[in-house]
C-alpha cells in the first residue's frame, strides 16, 4: 500500500460526500417537494456507499499497513491517517445490524418529534427518545476509550478531548457569571429602546446591506453563494464552494442581518483552509465548537462592536432608504444588544444563550451518567428554566420538544454551541494583544482580522484538535472568564451601568 | 439472477445518474465558477462509476441470463432489458483504452472550438475535429449492425431506425417545400410590423407572463422549477423534478417567452411518463427527435396558434403594464411569425430553421459516407448557406464554428431537431381529428391537448421506438408534408398571401 493509493481512496470517499453535500443543499434550498421521495433514494444509496467505503477493505488495509509504516507517510498523509483511523474506530466498532436498527429508530424519532411539536407534548415522543437513549447506552461501551464517564464518550464525538469534569467547572463559572450580570442589569440597568427594530426593511434592502457586510468580513462570494432557506446553514462542497443560506423577515431585519453574518463566519473558515488538505476529511472545521467559534466571532464579537456599527450604520441607512433617518448610531447599536429571558433557544440573545445550553447539558448528563427516568425530564426542564431564567414554559413546545437534536441522536452536541461563545471571546482577547480591533473595524479594510483567524485557526482545517488550536492561538487552555468579562463590558455599556 | 436483482442494479445506476444530473444542473445555474475544478473531479468520478456499472459484471450476467430466460421478465422488466441491452452493446463494443483516448480528444476539441470561436476561424479546430471524425470512423464498425451506411450508424444513436435513405427523401421534400414558401413570400408577401418587439419588458414582467403560460400548458411547477442560465435546457432528475431554465433579454421578450414555452414542453414530457418506469432508463424521452417534437409542439404549434394568442395577449398586456396598449392582437401575433434568412441556427425562425439542419445533415453525410476532406468544409458550408438561404457568412463564427456539437462528437444529432418539427406537425394533424384545438386554445383549460400527448407519447417514456410512437399516434410513418402544409398556412396568413 502506497500513500498515494490510500489518499486516492480517501479522495473518492470525499467526492461522494461532496455530491451528497450538493444533494443536501438542493433539498433545503430549491428542490420541488414532490421530488423528495426520489431524493431520499439517491441520498440513501450514495451515503450507504460512502459509509461502506469508509469502513471498507481498502481503508482497513491502509490502516493496518500504516500502523507499522508511519514513516512512509508525508505530513499531510499522517494527519489524514490519524483522522481516518479515528473515524474508522467510531464507525466500525458498532455491529452493522445494530447501526441499521439505530438508523430506523432515528427515522421514527424524527416523526415522533414532529408529532410532539404539533401536540406540544413530550409524551408523544418519549418512547422513541427512550429508544435512542437505549441505543446510545448500548453503543457507548463500543466507543469508549479513555473517557471517565459515559457522557464523556458522547461529548468527545463533537468536541475531542472535552470532559464532564472540565465542563462542570467551566459551565458553573459561566452560569454564575451570567446570573450576576443579569441580576445587576435587573437591579440597575436602563433598557435600550427597541421599537424601531420592527420597521419594515424589504428583503432586497436587507440583502444589499448584509451581502456588503459579509464581503467586508471576508466572505468570498465568488467562492460561495447566498440562498433562501427555512433553517439557515453553511454547507461546504469544497473550499471554493462554501454556500450559506438565510431566511428573511421584513419586520425583523436583525434576524437575517446577524444570521448571514453568522453563516459567513462558517463560510470564511471553510474558504480559508489550506489547499494541501483538498479532497481529504481535514478540509473542514476542527470541531463543532471551533466552527461555532468562527461564526460567533462574526456575530457576537464583531457584531457587538461599536466601531463596527459606526462604520456600517451609514451603509445600513443608505440601504434602507430613509427608514432609520431619525435613529442615531448609539441608539441603533444599543437596540441590537437588548437582553431578555426567553424560552426558545434559537431566539435567545447572546447573554442568556449559554444558559439554554447549560440546561441541556445538565439534563443530558443526568440521562447518561445518572440514569434519570425519561418521565421526569419535562419537569426537570421546566424547573431549570424557572431557576436559571426566571420563566417557565406553558407547554412542551416552549420547553423540551423545541429542538430537533435529541430525536436526531445528537446527545453531546449542545455544549459545542457554548464552547463557540467561549472560544470566540478568548480568541478576541488574544487577537487584541496584536491588533487594534476597534480601529480596524472603524476602517475600510477588515482583512487583518480575517487573516489573524486564518493564520491561527482556519488554515489548519481538521488537522489539529480544538485544544491545541486554542492553546496555540491564545497561549492558554479554554478559559470562560474572557466570555464573562466581555459580556459584562458589552451589556453594562448598553444598560448604562457603571461599576 | 432474478428480475428484482437486475432491476436493483439498474436502479442504482439510475440513482448515480440522478446525482450527476443535479451536479450538471448546479454547474449551469448557480455553482460559483471557482468551484469548477472540484466539480470536474466529482463528476468525473461519478460518471466513471456509472459507466463502469453499466458495462459491469452484474449487467453482463443479467444480459446473458435473460437472453435465454426472457419469459421470466415482467412487461416492464422486458422493456428495461431491451433498453439496457442496446446501451450495453453501444458502450461495451469499443475497447476501453480507445474510449478513454476519445474522451481526451473530446476535451481537446472543446478547447479548440472555444479558440476557433474567438478567432472566428475553423482552421483553429480542424485538426481536433479531424481526430474526432477519425475516432468515430474507427468506432462505427464496432457499432454497426444492420445499417446500410456509416452515417446511418451515427444517426441511429440519436434516432433509432432512422436511415440516410429515408432522410434524403424527407429532407428533399422539406427543402423544396420551404424554398417554395420562401419564394412565394419574397414575391407576394407583406412583411409584418415588428418594431415593438424590442420594447422593454422587465425580467419580472416576462417571468410572470411566461410562468403563467407554462402552467396553462401543463408544466407542473410543483414538480419542477425555472432558473436562469446562459444556455437554456430542461434537465430531469426524475418525473417529479424536471427543471427548466431560460435566459432573459429585457429588449427582446420573445426569446424567453418562446424559450420557456419550449423547455416546458420537454418538462411536461418528463413529468408525464408512467411511474412504472421510475428508476429505469425508460423514464425519459423515446429519442432526441421525439423529445424535440414535444418542445416544438409547444413552441411552434401552440405558439403559432392565433386562438392561443387571442387568449394570452390580454394577460401579456396585463403583465407588461401598458407597454403594448397601442398594439392589437393581430398585429402582435403577426410580429411573432416574421421570417428572415439568418446565419445563426439558434436565432433562426421556424420557417428557415429546417434549412440550417439540412445543411448540417448534408455535410455530415459527406464526411462519413463520402470522405470529403476537412479542408473543404468551410467553403461547402458557406456555399450551401448561399444556395439555400441566399446569404453567406463573413467569417467562420457566423458559419461552421457556431455550434458546439461537432467538437462534442455529436455527429448525427442535428437531424433530430428537424425531426422534432415534422413530428410536431404530424401530431397536430392527428390531434386535430379528435380535438378542436382552436376552441381549446381559446379557452381556459388546455388539459385535453396535454392529455392527448400524454396518452399517445409521454406515458411510454423510452419503452417504445420513435417509429412506433408516431405510427400509433398518427396512423402513418413520418410524413414531412404535414410540416410543409402547416408552415404554408401559418406564413401565408401572416404575410397576407391568398392562394
Amino acid at each position: 500500500m502506497k500513500e498515494q493509493e490510500f489518499l486516492q481512496e480517501v479522495k473518492e470517499i470525499e467526492l461522494l460526500n461532496s455530491a451528497l453535500g450538493l444533494l443536501e443543499w438542493d433539498s433545503q434550498t430549491g428542490m420541488p417537494e414532490a421530488g423528495s421521495e426520489f431524493r431520499g433514494e439517491t441520498v440513501g444509496y450514495l451515503s450507504g456507499m460512502s459509509f461502506e467505503r469508509s469502513v471498507g477493505p481498502k481503508i482497513q488495509e491502509a490502516l493496518t499497513y500504516f500502523e507499522t509504516h508511519l514513516e512512509e507517510l508525508s505530513e499531510v498523509g499522517l494527519a489524514v491517517y490519524s483522522k481516518i483511523k479515528e473515524e474508522y474506530e467510531l464507525n466500525h466498532s458498532i455491529p452493522p445490524e445494530r447501526m441499521q436498527a439505530y438508523t430506523t429508530a432515528l427515522t421514527n424519532a424524527h416523526s415522533a418529534w414532529l408529532k410532539a411539536r404539533k401536540e406540544k407534548e413530550f409524551d408523544q415522543m418519549k418512547t422513541e427518545i427512550q429508544t435512542i437513549i437505549d441505543f446510545l447506552k448500548e453503543f457507548i461501551p463500543y466507543w469508549k476509550k479513555d473517557e471517565a464517564t459515559s457522557y464523556d464518550v458522547l461529548l468527545n464525538q463533537y468536541e475531542p478531548e472535552l470532559t464532564v469534569e472540565k465542563l462542570d467547572k467551566i459551565f458553573a463559572q459561566v452560569k454564575d457569571g451570567i446570573m450576576d450580570i443579569r441580576a445587576t442589569i435587573a437591579e440597575k440597568g436602563t433598557a435600550p429602546r427597541t421599537d424601531f427594530l420592527s420597521r419594515t426593511v424589504t428583503k432586497e434592502q436587507q440583502r444589499t446591506f448584509v451581502t456588503g457586510v459579509a464581503k467586508d468580513l471576508g466572505y468570498d462570494f465568488s467562492r460561495g453563494r447566498l440562498d433562501d432557506t427555512v433553517h439557515p446553514f453553511m454547507l461546504d462542497l469544497n473550499r471554493n464552494d462554501a454556500r450559506i443560506t438565510t431566511r428573511w423577515d421584513e419586520t425583523n431585519f436583525s434576524m437575517a442581518t446577524f444570521g448571514v453574518i453568522h453563516e459567513a463566519g462558517h463560510g470564511i473558515y471553510e474558504q480559508s483552509i489550506d489547499p494541501k488538505y483538498d479532497y481529504t476529511p481535514l478540509s473542514t472545521g476542527a470541531s463543532m465548537g471551533i466552527h461555532e467559534s468562527q461564526s460567533l466571532f462574526n456575530e457576537i464579537i464583531i457584531g457587538s462592536n461599536k466601531q463596527f456599527w459606526q462604520k456600517q450604520f451609514p451603509f445600513f441607512k443608505e440601504c434602507t432608504e430613509g427608514t432609520f433617518d431619525d435613529i442615531d448610531v448609539d441608539t441603533f447599536y444599543d437596540s441590537l444588544k437588548e437582553t431578555k429571558a426567553s424560552l426558545i433557544r434559537i431566539e435567545a440573545d447572546s447573554l442568556t444563550y449559554p444558559l439554554h445550553i447549560i440546561i441541556r447539558y445538565e439534563i443530558e448528563k443526568m440521562i447518561f451518567n445518572e440514569n434519570v427516568s425519561i418521565y421526569e425530564l419535562p419537569k426537570i426542564w421546566n424547573d431549570k428554566y424557572e431557576e436559571y431564567l426566571g420563566i417557565r414554559p406553558e407547554n412542551d413546545l416552549e420547553g423540551i420538544v423545541q429542538d430537533v437534536h435529541w430525536s436526531g441522536g445528537s446527545f453531546g452536541y449542545f455544549p459545542s454551541y457554548a464552547l463557540g461563545y467561549m472560544y470566540a471571546a478568548q480568541l478576541r482577547h488574544a487577537m487584541s494583544k496584536e491588533l487594534d480591533m476597534d480601529t480596524i473595524l472603524a476602517g475600510a479594510d477588515y482583512s487583518p482580522i480575517k487573516n489573524w483567524l486564518t493564520q491561527h485557526i482556519h488554515q489548519y482545517g481538521a488537522s489539529r484538535k480544538p485544544n491545541q488550536l486554542i492553546m496555540d492561538a491564545t497561549g492558554e487552555e479554554l478559559n470562560p472568564q474572557y466570555l464573562i468579562d466581555y459580556m459584562k463590558s458589552v451589556y453594562y455599556d448598553v444598560y448604562k451601568i457603571d461599576e
